[in-house]
């Protein structure tokens, strides 16, 4: 797993070979048309993301050994957001960068790799015992960026009205046969919708969550605390398009009293009427995902809506979005070996598949008790709370610091994992975090409900 | 007080015309001329508040009974946000409502002013019963534009290069004089503000916060409900300018590492070097507030700060907001009866006095441990807790239920109250709540900090 | 008139004394409520006209003399544009001063009314030569304020949805009489409007346009220049509301081909789908005027229409807008009396009356062969020549040299004048020019054609 | 020359094969990733000025006999602007398209290169005669895609911190050794700039500018016409970098008396110092340019300015900017001869060289009398004209009538040629044209002054 620090220089070259590989892997989907613009200000392009993960190494673990930087000016190029590094390039204008070109890039990676890679064998134990944080930091980065590269592609190519695939479906599955097949559930209330989800309660009372960061490399997960939870009930399945479409039917998007005030300005300002990605046609809806356009089943989960959206559709079926506390508590009973065996999307080797989220089957979950497909590998999650630190919380000493604290503010936090992340990245107490408007990630929900004490 | 309910329609009575008049009291601080146009669309014109307050009891409380409002147009015209109430003008155009004139809103004013007392006071005791909810919520929300009247008359006056007055000041200082004697402060360093401030210490543990709703207005208060605290330290006095001072002074509006990411960008976008209403000029602080431009005296307490700049300059002290359970708990000491005797600025019979805050000193408090003074009267204290709602929270029935819930999200939470609220509006469980970019409420802070378990 | 320079002291105190009432008349009509708010960047205050007039006076008139400013801060508070004389406050914020109140102003006009008419009975005759050009400006400039004043007035109405009248009608038609009256004229089409149009020829060649600046006010008139015609016809009669309904019926505002493609760009962007002080409503077209709304008949004027607007209904009738030297050229005919008799609408007591350029018909013109009718007093006339300087065309020295040049690019040129135009203010070399997408001015158009040489 | 309609099928074969090779050749100087993004709404990525370019004769030259397109999704994508053809993509976005790639774009080409050759070659010599004047659009409209891949390629260059070259300089000149040869000259006052130009006179009356569309293709040309002038003076040599280096130590770019008032609002909004492509670094002027950066030579034309600049920089010199009428009439001197000899950038073969216009210097130029120099082939100059249809300009019948007409609002008319138009394209009736804020094309100014009668 690459979010705990590695434990010996060849612990760390073994996963640091197979993390940077994937990267490339992923790259490899792309060509280098796609690889080069940024279709809006919150997304990057891949070239951007193959360089600054590389930049990220070179400044944090070749910078301090006193190695220098291959070409001085990728250090403004390709800062991120880190002001104690110094200046950096405006983060709408990164699609611009057309020099260095993708061949550049690759050249700088291979350069990095081979001198962290020198570096690391040569430390002495008690300078590998002091690097290992921010090594195994590179690595934990450079992961969340695979993620973003298949994110931030899929929004790319949602922008072409060709509707092109990100990587072409193995399935002989028509869009015609699909549609027929479809049609026939689409009748579900509302109210049958929430009688399926089935409910699983607990006590709560003071638990403990977080995780002391010791051998962990995100700060934010820390401290572990305690927290009073009032009891309450958790649905063991994701929400499913069914509900969308209930939803939709319903004429959610149109009903001011199922949404958050400034989810409905959102909507109405930006004339939504249905997730991101899906479109409406002759009654079925249809989803960009990186198989291209196809028509979505019922009985998958619903993936790729904002906060606002999430919020809304849980209470038009009758509950609320969990909080962190409540889904870290109940996500307890997962043990670290069901999480690694879960469905994650890129594995170790760097081969890709089933990159959609939504032809999972959120139906494939079989309740709360130790299952890791309600959790993890799927859609991340949405829950109540705002991005805060947990109590006692301080950021991590230096410029590495800057990685989470600082932008705890405006965000809400979502948990487990999706079909976009990296296998051996999930882990329960992993804090996700985005503003509430953000309509592109791989996000859904879950229900939850106060039970009376 | 007038964020409890009515417990008879004579005790209604009474406190309406109390309300009612204090409302003309404010507005008659003001010109024609200047309670006609809108600062900005996060702020309303006096006109307005007169206007809506007055649609409020007409909608809520005439038009359930079956009387027909005076003028079926204004429904339109002064709506704010009840989505179920139907249509709306649109806010940032607030102030383009020259029609009705300031006088038919007076008469429209009376109109309502009498068939509500008419109707309550022949009210059968069920019907008053049934009716007393919403006649509270009615009292309580005008004593909330009261202070927005005077909030946003401020914000408008400070746009006028005249600096003018809402109010003449009737203190015979001079500006000449308070530079001089404020001169000789200014050295102060962040360390020695952070040594000066005497703090408290709690044990934590599980406490309780929030108020189950009953006699009260504000459905966002409750249910009363534990909290997990680990234990903190809270500073007994508020933050003065003196640490203003020394944050410019030590370039804080300069340094990204004291900023919260969004807040940083903010300080850049807008070019902010000081709070909305804070000028330096040849090394001295001047402020404009309620009696015009005036020279800031180190200590009293800092006025009209974002999230943002409250976050940082806690920071900058070494200290950090307090969340909002860590403030309840500890205001828990203060007795009804002190807050009582605050000084808070508009008093019953509607005189004004002593608007501005920040001639409050913030030195007058003695404590936390049952003195009104630090958390009550002078200003809003941000807190780090995002606006949610408290756990088992749910809207109130109909479409008062609007009022609170579908605005948490996004906002952050504000405790206690400040000298521009009114007489027996503040509580221990009160949650005022804005953005994190708010700069012209009259918001400070006070500084937490964990203890070591 | 006002538009030449005052031969004596006493022709100017007479004309002063006529002008600075006019504006008092007019600003009468409004309540204070009216006469404070801006309803958009490119409208003023009414109170902000009345104080920038004056404030002409006393920095062009009494300023040069040694009189100081009454209050020193005014100069920044009212200048309009004039870099030379410092900064200003920023336009799109006039709104927002509410102090000084409108009766400060008044007193203000008052004081310099009376300073101004003091200096000037004391000139002696070398001095008041010099100063009879800036003087004439003043007036001239006032004038010009005077339609602006309806002019703003009308759009801040018009934003409120009670569509407030700016003065009562004296009128006993009613809305209802009007509806019958007019469907029975609804079904002319494209080609039966221009055939009803009738057209006078113009042989064209070297012909002259423009006005020597000597006795004259605005340098923008001159100097006289030759300019080569094609030849020409123009049509006898202003395009009416006919044509507006033929446009509209026939698809107008959703057909590309019949806009420039900047305009058209509008038309998407704003949702255009008629001019923008008329509405449709079951089939009849309303306008709001300044008697409120009310209801349009064929065969008035069309009015309130942007350059894009009247050069699509211009193609639309199979014609084009002409230049202002065609229409100079064809004005040359109508005699200084023949202007002077015509119906504009402020007269010299400041007597108001028939405001509303709409009710004026289209069709009391009985060509173009001295009669006035088509050519003043009715609406603005967009023609399709850019503003620019005539060749020899110099800004006039000083800063009132300010006054026209700098505005030269952008804009187009209208001629005629309006109904809200100050009785005396037309000629027929004066240039009126605004951005091509006004929509908000008394504006509409008559037609041109080539004619085959 | 490509911007006459072919004559013979042969001919236009001769001359489709080399323009097309031309852009071939023009994107060769680009790598993949730099044909891809578009740096602003007003550029295109050079990618989609390749296909856009194919698209123009599929649809208007294919199309029309009945040959299917090869992909009918690309007639969505890459349609500009024509609204007769149907929807089109949204002209922001198109940097997103990275489907189809470079190759498919290539291959598009070389398929429709083919069949126009095809069907050309097949041609009925009245079916030839027929499609002559549209044959002939193509290859004008390609030329002048060819002009905007530099342009647009040079925009998005200068977007990247390194400041990369499209074409590597052969220049052996160092900038040191540049340095400080420049900075003798750097003294000049504006009065000596003024002083130094010689000027021409021209005794105007009545001049006939324009040319008939008959054998030609862009509609916009004609109809030749009378226009009076009044006597001129125009000046032999454009203006150059040392008034640039003039106007900026005047403080030209601080003072609003040089500027039309909407120049210098553009200039305070922007912060504008300095052309869009110049910097100034210890006193020395660099420019961007298609060789990188580079300092500038004071006796080099000046380029890269907005009508704006153009205008105030001629105000500051003492002078105007010339009408189109009379640069046209001046240029009637220069003989086809000397214009096809002028030194424009792309010759027929397809080789690239001396891109920049800066090089160039303006002092080789010998007069006004038949130097083709003065007028064509080293920058664009900016005329005071608005761009509007000649007298009896009537659009083009058929969807191509949108080519020109359309945009005639509120842009201004350069004429000549710049170093970045293919050999060929330049004429003396031709017409450029630009909104007045343009910064980024290769556009320059000469001076005009009146004579007195």
């Amino acid at each position: 797993m690459s979010l705990s620090s590695p434990t010996s220089p060849s612990d760390f070259v073994a996963r640091f070979r197979r993390v940077r590989r994937r990267t490339e892997a992923l790259a490899a989907l792309l060509s280098v048309e796609d690889q080069q613009p940024q279709s809006m200000p919150d997304a990057s392009p891949t070239k951007w993301h193959r360089a600054h993960t590389t930049w990220f190494f070179e400044t944090f673990v070749l910078g301090p050994a006193g190695i220098a930087p291959l070409n001085a000016q990728y250090s403004y190029l390709f800062n991120s957001y880190y002001d104690g590094v110094g200046a950096r390039h405006p983060r709408p204008k990164r699609g611009l960068l057309t020099r260095p070109d993708n061949d550049a890039v690759t050249a700088w990676r291979a350069h990095v790799d081979d001198a962290v890679v020198g570096l690391v064998q040569g430390m002495a134990p008690s300078a590998f015992a002091a690097a290992a944080p921010v090594l195994g930091l590179g690595l934990a980065h450079e992961e969340q960026h695979q993620e973003l590269i298949i994110t931030d592609a899929l929004h790319l190519l949602n922008e072409n009205p060709l509707r092109p695939a990100l990587q072409p479906s193995s399935s002989s599955e028509t869009l015609s046969s699909k549609v027929s097949s479809s049609s026939s559930s689409s009748s579900s209330s509302s109210s049958s919708q929430t009688s399926r989800a089935s409910f699983v309660d607990y006590d709560g009372g003071v638990i403990a969550i977080g995780r002391d960061v010791d051998d962990l490399v995100f700060d934010n997960e820390g401290p572990r605390h305690r927290v009073f939870l009032e009891p309450y009930s958790l649905s063991t399945t994701l929400v499913t398009v069914a509900a969308l479409r209930a939803f939709i039917d319903d004429g959610g998007y149109r009903n001011p009293s199922l949404w958050l005030a400034a989810g409905f300005d959102e909507v109405r300002a930006g004339g939504h009427t249905a997730p991101l990605y899906v479109t409406e046609r002759d009654g079925a809806l249809f989803a960009m995902g990186v198989h291209g356009e196809r028509l979505l089943h019922d009985d998958e989960a619903l993936s790729h809506v904002s906060y606002y959206e999430a919020d809304a559709i849980a209470r038009f079926l009758g509950a609320r979005l969990p909080t962190e506390a409540e889904w870290e508590h109940a996500a307890a009973a997962v043990s670290d070996d069901a999480i690694a065996a879960a469905g994650f999307f890129v594995d170790d080797t760097g081969a890709v598949s089933d990159l959609d989220a939504a032809v999972v089957s959120a139906d494939d979950t079989t309740g709360n008790t130790g299952d890791a497909g309600a959790f993890f590998g799927r859609v991340w999650q949405w829950t109540q709370s705002a991005y805060q630190g947990h109590p006692g919380f301080a950021p991590a000493a230096g410029v590495v610091g800057e990685y989470n604290g600082k932008f705890m503010v405006g965000q809400y936090v979502l948990r487990g994992s999706s079909s976009f992340t990296p296998r051996g990245h999930a882990r329960r107490t992993y804090r996700n975090f985005w503003p509430p408007q953000t309509r592109f990630q791989n996000a859904g929900l879950r229900l939850a409900r106060d039970l009376k004490a």
